[in-house]
């Protein structure tokens, strides 16, 4: 199996994307400040993502169904935390 | 050209994400409160989006390129707030 340079451009923009909610979480649940934090943001982002994985399983697509669970973890997170404290 | 349920499943979420960073980009430049927003998230989610878009333009995928084009602006223009005012 090799992957080509272009697969690994596209891979690197994944591991980018994806992983890029989590320092986000961390920093929230640390800090507990929302108030910069846009509520608008992680409702459209997190059902948006919630979507994709429902398009990935229906679709059979593994990397869209598994890369849009792993961010809907930390983005339902931060959502949580905004909504308990809006300030 | 008729577009299936499963289509119009991808149509949302993408909308939905794409969209997202556009409320947080206008909260950000309104009110100025940076001090919640992770800079590794953005210079993480900002480079991923750029090369997301790269991806795009070499393989000839124009949804990728111009979607992830769209919300390089935003993401660019949190992450610009962020370095220029990280508390």
């Amino acid at each position: 199996m090799s992957t080509s340079p272009v697969d690994a451009l596209g891979y690197i923009a994944a591991v980018l994307t994806t992983s890029s909610f989590f320092p986000q979480a961390l920093k929230t649940l640390r800090t507990r400040d929302t108030s910069g934090i846009s509520l608008g943001m992680y409702l459209m982002f997190t059902s948006g993502v919630v979507v994709w994985a429902l398009f990935g399983w229906i679709t059979g697509d593994g990397p869209v169904l598994v890369s849009n669970l792993i961010t809907a973890l930390p983005a339902g997170l931060i959502l949580q935390r905004k909504i308990q404290s809006p300030r």
